[in-house]
């Protein structure tokens, strides 16, 4: 059985997600539909991006995965497909929703752009290519039709969205928070690969000790904690309480690391 | 496989669509379950009508939909199954819930009230047909049971939900909000077919002029535009924005469409 | 098919459920995925073991349910497996999270903590056990793996979580409001078989008289009414409103029969 996710930021109230599935069900009844998440904000392709890659590697090879955060949609902007190394398919806008996701999964290794008319919905609007045009042809792929019967060859992809790396300045380790979890949790865009053997973790005029703790409650209840969480990358938590609101920190906020 | 969907006004922090699906699976593990919305507004039986109808023709045929926005559960209100002459199957409350969607699937072509206990859970509660009745009901439909196994032929089904149609004044035709979805996008009742050659949109003392735009993009950001939606009806948008917002609006409110 | 149901405080808006979803998938593609609810609120142990003991009942037996509201995750506390008396798993943290629901299902035949790391991802955070230790063994008892397989038998396991046992007090039963709903209907500890033959219910200040009514419109609109919900406990709801909020009542509050 053939797995297939779907990430949107079409919200949980209305039911287009739902007409998404109908549309991929009526091409590949027996699939196994998994959703990523639908509550990314409104049209904000590189929050859809940063989730997108956050999920992938979790599925086993071969997922097929269906990504929809598309203000550009009805313009000339390409519908696209990508095969990965690690045997996975993306498929969706090409507005850079896709790339940091391939990437993650060992970079594309075939690309084409959604041209075949004969493998969308015989009726479609102007407004839905979700239900319309990508939605059937992730079905015909989870059905095992090849790459190039769904598109044809292109040699690029948008790649617009980049997640900032973090930067040596002066001794120190220069990162930021690249996501704000349900819990609080800042995550930031430092890999556990490259932290120091021993540092302090600055934010928001705190300052963090003892390098990265095994885990939350490492230290005593409402206390800042620095530790390695599920994507490898440092986060800063409270432990049983919200490091956003206890920090007032929010997407973009400088996170440094001191050796010692 | 036979997809099974849920609709309901039980939202997502019980376990209410839960414990629907278990009473589902109980009776048939194999089928394939979609959500369609379960953020229908506690007791709007309007609202659901509304998302049921939108949903339903994305679905293959013989698709099985169970919607339940019941206030009357627990009195003399009927619990009704419909056959549609597209195949599909909608089982709920008889309070005008399944209607609109039976009637945009083609009609009811047979239409049962749910009176044969041996087709419901062993024990029942009094609020909670939607897991007790309809849902073990429609897990032996999506199994293959007929429709008269399940109850008995009756003649008529409730039909109080409709939603308003546009009307010809004066050489203008006047129609009017139906939906806002989660985007701000005010969804109307006028279709694609009844649209003048040439227009322009007047909704809350503010139009827009040149007709049905080809897609979001066609104006400035922050524009409002006006645009055949997924449904094929007229709607209102606001580029990279929130028309009802922008606009004040809300479900109800008049659309003018002027000839020019 | 099995069918495997999750349960979380980890919210919609991140990927977290989907990762724990697709390491499931990983070990066991055909499995029936259900989401009981990811709405706890963060970290309440207690609420999510209210919801998954509401919700374990519906499921058929040799269900698998995973559960994982965790906040002592990385540290000393157990990861546990139940199997129940009616045949079903229970998979999770041993913070007593599993331990309502075991008893509702009949009480544990057997427990182990699962110390096998073969049946673990092969690469682990220390901050998401749900996705990299619970999520595959679940996979794997699905497919068909004896407990035992999973870990080494315990002979006991967390049963902090205990909700509240009404009482007799001089002639009236004493309970108390265990959840609210998403309805506002206040759910009781008090279940069908301990009500009176003729009793009125007192709660905030209020009357209500009558016994439990045998649904919501036995009473005019707006007002208050007892009836057996769906869990088989007294609930207070008001027809066609919000009793929490039109009394002010939450968890907690405690709920006087007076019989008469």
């Amino acid at each position: 059985v053939s797995v297939v996710t779907l990430l949107t930021d079409f919200g949980g109230r209305d039911t287009y997600v739902a007409q998404m599935k109908g549309a991929i069900l009526a091409v590949a009844s027996e699939v196994q539909l998994v959703d990523l998440t639908h509550d990314v904000p409104p049209q904000d392709v590189r929050s859809g991006a940063f989730h997108l890659m956050a999920a992938v590697t979790s599925f086993p090879p071969r997922t097929f995965h269906l990504a929809i955060v598309d203000p550009g949609v009805g313009t000339a902007r390409r519908a696209i497909a990508i095969h990965t190394a690690r045997g996975d398919y993306l498929v969706g806008p090409d507005n850079g929703l896709l790339s940091p996701a391939a990437q993650r999964l060992g970079g594309a290794v075939a690309v084409v752009e959604l041209d075949k008319e004969r493998y969308w919905r015989p009726t479609r609007s102007r407004t839905f290519h979700g239900r319309d045009i990508f939605a059937p042809v992730i079905g015909y792929l989870a059905r095992g039709a090849r790459l190039e019967e769904v598109g044809s060859p292109i040699a690029d992809f948008a790649s617009a969205i980049r997640f900032p790396e973090p930067k040596h300045v002066s001794g120190n380790l220069e990162g930021e928070v690249i996501h704000v979890d349900r819990f609080g949790n800042l995550v930031t865009n430092i890999p556990e690969a490259e932290l120091p053997a021993k540092f302090s973790t600055r934010v928001r005029g705190q300052t963090i000790h003892g390098g990265a703790a095994p885990h939350y409650q490492a230290v005593p209840a409402g206390n800042l904690v620095a530790l390695v969480g599920s994507m490898g990358l440092l986060e800063i938590a409270v432990r049983d309480g919200n490091a956003a609101t206890h920090l007032g920190a929010s997407i973009g906020d400088p996170v440094r690391l001191v050796s010692n």
